[in-house]
């Protein structure tokens, strides 16, 4: 063997770490490789294993790990970030015992979200989803969803959409947007939700479609919603646009949301506080995602929890998203989800990370992330943590000590 | 009048602001003076007013607060943010089972972090708590309360206050230091509590005077902890040394712990779920200020809420705390704490802003801080938000422009 077959030149190596994979072919919890090795070319992770296994790899640049903690990167699977308009007032006028009622004839509630999204010009949009998907990244986060749904026609839908675009455009971060026109009903449709959706299914979406803005179709499903009907109505055209969908589904009351986003091979079902025996066996057959969201159960003080136990036995994987959004989930921080589900729905601190890479990553259909494996997309945060379980553990002191998206290192 | 009457020559004038001063003085929410101006001299507040109708400052540096809010420093008025140690691996055992008698078994709990503590260096210790700090620095906090208590022998309680008071030497930030001794029986002490005290009585906390090390003595006043009988000889020490108290009171069980720490003419008594009508009124009486930690409340997942609304018929003042610690509150964020007791205490977004300033001064004998006004203290932060609630209302993003203590300016 001469010397140019024994060494393999590749563009990063991190050694002397604690590997993470979060890969179940590794055999021990959050598959963890102790004293490991990464090897990262062309964007990908090209080895990962032992360091005292790894073959002669001569490295543009070497990362020493410092026996710290290798995780994939951070993915939110859950944000609606791109909003204008700022509802801390409203937030006041509850605790001060103004009545939802009350509020609502203010114009208060998500419709005045709609109202200053509608009003704010697309740079204005971008700047506040910047300094937000900023902040996450800061933590680790390298994959984020985006849903639209603050606009309710048209035009601002598109808007909010492009704005999720160009967030992935000008940050070294991986974006997926997903249209969110069924997020509410809005006022130029009261007590006509069909109407609505006649419109999103024959003018909006086929629209985001053509310009290529959506990597999903989402809504939401609920009483003060849309119906499984008026949902299925949208579904089916997110179908012949081959769109992937997703569903808000089961957070106030059952409506067999997650079953029908299930049954059209959906992505994931979220919130799920109210999800039913049925719906599991659906989601578990179509590999449907549990996305939970314990940043919204913990604000809108839930008492009523969703059923991780049945979702573990029947091995529906779960993920974590931050839901970040201007009223129900006004936290923006994926690394506080993980301590708020272990604290509220006692997930262990492992089911929690890998709901923040594995499985977040088969929620919003990224196949080649989520996990340290050869092949993969290295996207990769490197801790300053003495044991895993710390990710979930502790919160306010930020251990993240760097992160590369494609193998390339991020500087904030 | 000549020219130089006129003007008046400050360090710093900081304008275009709306104050929010917590100032009973100024009748409006907050305190709130819009469209204001406040100059500072010699570390100083020296002008707080509306703009329109300030003196012709002449001031070395002027800063154009363009629009944005201006607060007191915050105050975190209990944190237990020296220690060492982990306890991930102990998080992560009750969440998938392992019974507290097993992990008390292997030496974890509290007494795992007090092993660690007694073994680390000071070094050690203070570069962990500098980290700490400074996060919460970077929130906009500008005095920080620290206790003892994880030595419970007197060489590391004295190695901990030492730690604390190096803390408020190399950072800018005004630190309290109060001795808490009597925070656990140790297992030198087991089923000796009474000769534990003895021992904090006649040798720890006279030497701990006399070094200077404690502005406050504090102590776990439960079942599981220490007897008010107990507490009452600690305290008539603390009395003779001219030392003032406070305790951890009322968490789990009520013991009338409030009322006596009230008797001693105590500045707080802390948490208090469990606290009586008996005791609110010797906390009237004697103006001790109750401290609510929402973050062990929350990561507890405790039910009994604190008896806020009584506390607010006695007008006593409620501050708020992050009590970050490595057991039931690893939370360092004083910034979160906002929220979450608006969310779980039902507090408004005016009380938790009085509760770590104002009310959190109090509970530190601090007479300088808290509020905006002419002679206290120029500690002071300046917020990129658009109405004074968002401090409460939102959490991820940092809101904090610029912190100053004692008039200067810090940068972390
Ligand atoms: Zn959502
Ligand atoms: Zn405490």
């Amino acid at each position: 063997m001469s010397l140019k077959e024994a060494m393999q030149v590749v563009d990063l190596v991190i050694n002397n770490v604690h590997v993470m994979t979060m890969s179940s072919t590794v055999d021990n919890a959050y598959g963890l490789i102790q004293d490991g090795l990464v090897a990262i070319h062309n964007q990908n992770i090209v080895w990962v294993g032992e360091q005292n296994q790894a073959p002669n790899f001569q490295a543009v640049e070497t990362v020493n790990g410092q026996g710290k903690y290798l995780s994939p990167g951070l993915i939110d699977c859950h944000t609606h970030l791109v909003f204008a308009g700022n509802r801390a007032n409203e937030f006041e006028q509850r605790l001060t015992g103004v009545s939802y009622e009350e509020i609502a004839k203010q114009g208060g509630g998500i419709i005045s979200t709609v109202k200053a999204t509608r009003a704010a010009t697309e740079q204005e949009l971008l700047d506040l989803a910047i300094k937000r998907a900023t902040q996450l990244m800061s933590e680790g986060v390298t994959s984020l969803e985006i849903k639209s749904g603050y606009g309710l026609d048209t035009d601002t839908e598109i808007k909010m959409l492009k704005v999720a675009r160009k967030v992935g455009e000008q940050l070294p971060i991986n974006v997926k947007t997903t249209f969110l026109g069924a997020h509410a009903i809005p006022p130029e449709f009261k007590d006509n939700a069909d109407g609505y959706i006649d419109l999103l299914v024959n003018e909006t979406l086929p629209l985001v479609a053509d310009l290529g803005l959506a990597d999903a179709v989402d809504g939401f499903c609920e009483n003060i919603g849309f119906s499984p009907i008026q949902m299925s109505k949208l579904f089916d055209k997110a179908n012949t646009l081959n769109l992937p969908v997703k569903l808000h589904a089961e957070q106030l009351s059952d409506l067999s949301g997650a079953e029908l986003v299930a049954n059209y091979h959906g992505l994931s079902a979220d919130h799920l506080e109210y999800l039913s025996d049925n719906s599991i066996k659906a989601m578990q057959q179509n590999n449907t995602v549990a996305v939970l969201l314990p940043g919204a159960f913990y604000t809108l003080s839930e008492t009523k929890l969703p059923p991780i136990n049945q979702l573990r036995q029947a091995n529906v994987p779960i993920a974590i998203g931050s839901d970040y959004n201007p009223g129900s989930s006004p936290l923006c921080s994926l690394k506080l989800m993980l301590h708020m589900a272990c604290t509220q729905f006692k997930l262990t601190p492992e089911e929690t990370v890998l709901g923040v890479t594995k499985n977040a990553a088969l929620a919003l259909g990224l196949n080649n992330k989520g996990t340290i494996e050869q092949g993969q997309s290295a996207d990769l945060c490197l801790w300053d943590i003495q044991h895993p379980a710390e990710l979930a553990y502790t919160f306010g002191v930020n251990p993240l000590l760097t992160s590369w998206v494609e193998g390339k290192k991020i500087s904030l």
